[in-house]
């Protein structure tokens, strides 16, 4: 991916290589951050029931839920991601900014966000 | 699920009910809480990414690895669950608490285990 | 699975080997083949749809209802292979066959029925 | 959908309709008519282990086998789409069209191509 983000990426980039974010929607960001801080207590929850040992398949619905707020965080990303990053490869990046853009898509979408 | 939990349930059950364990393989509950505490640092490692507006795909990839961590520790609490509960369900308990298990662990499977 | 078919298996068996199905229910085998038949229908209608070069998001969506169809197959499926056939391991086989049967469960679970 | 179709959307479109697909590459054609033919045969199998009552855990595998096709094919239109529907979209529609398709393909993924 790193092909992508060197040439065309904008939906934000990574503090070390100090390159800024050229677009992240500040509602996406606040959102997220929230939801990862209720999915963080949800673990700690986990954790707990584990300890405690709770019935399995009460613990497994847990986890099942965990996995949803987790797939909405993903689904968030990946809208920022379309919006911002893959339409600036697609738009104004060369032909082959634009493959690259594709094929990273396709990994994401059917490698990891199964 | 309380119909298989009441009567015949046996791999973990409730602090606040009183009920006992009747059975926690001590390896997976070790096991499962370690993972935890580490998925738990990887959330705290997503809210990292999120703040510092990282590149989309990153986090995507990042997201996707924690929900493969997840599935691991539901998949030993499924190694559990059929070990010692379901299998005392269906193999003591009355012709309706085997049928009973039987739902519930195709509720498991298809809505819960994806 | 060899193992677990040869021993103590019971919910059905190939014909090539000889071996009788203990129990299939005969409402699940009724409805699957209804369903399998529908589903052929459905695949032919998307080879339609390629040579025809539908709108790709149509074919998608199409694709997707295919696959809640087969999932539906799968449960019926593994519905009547946990009413018959895992019980029979569980509660008349040896240890090792309800141990076996256990991993097998795992693996349909985690691995196929995804 | 619809409203991404009319409008914007290149990748191929229904013949009912009487507009022409933009652009499907012949090659992903192709070959997912023969996936698909494949499968369709496949799903005869299928029909023929139910019938013969074999072991469900056997069919269970192969079901799985069936949607790992399927998600093949489904990768494929998605890479079509993408590449010529999408990009059109995005590169030469309006702002609105542009927006319309980042929902659509959200939804592809997160509902569709589970």
């Amino acid at each position: 991916m790193t092909k992508v983000e060197e040439t065309a990426c904008a939906c934000g980039t990574q503090a070390k290589s100090g390159r800024k974010a050229v677009a992240v929607d500040p509602e996406i960001k606040t959102s997220n951050l929230k939801r990862l801080r209720r999915i963080e207590g949800q673990i700690r929850g986990l954790q707990r029931m584990v300890e405690e040992e709770y019935y399995c398949a009460d613990i497994l619905v847990q986890i099942s839920s965990v996995q949803e707020a987790l797939r909405g965080v993903g689904r968030e990303l990946m809208r920022n991601h379309l919006q911002h990053c893959a339409a600036q490869a697609i738009s104004k990046g060369s032909r082959q900014d634009a493959a690259a853009m594709c094929e990273e898509l396709l990994d994401l979408m059917y490698r990891h966000a199964r």
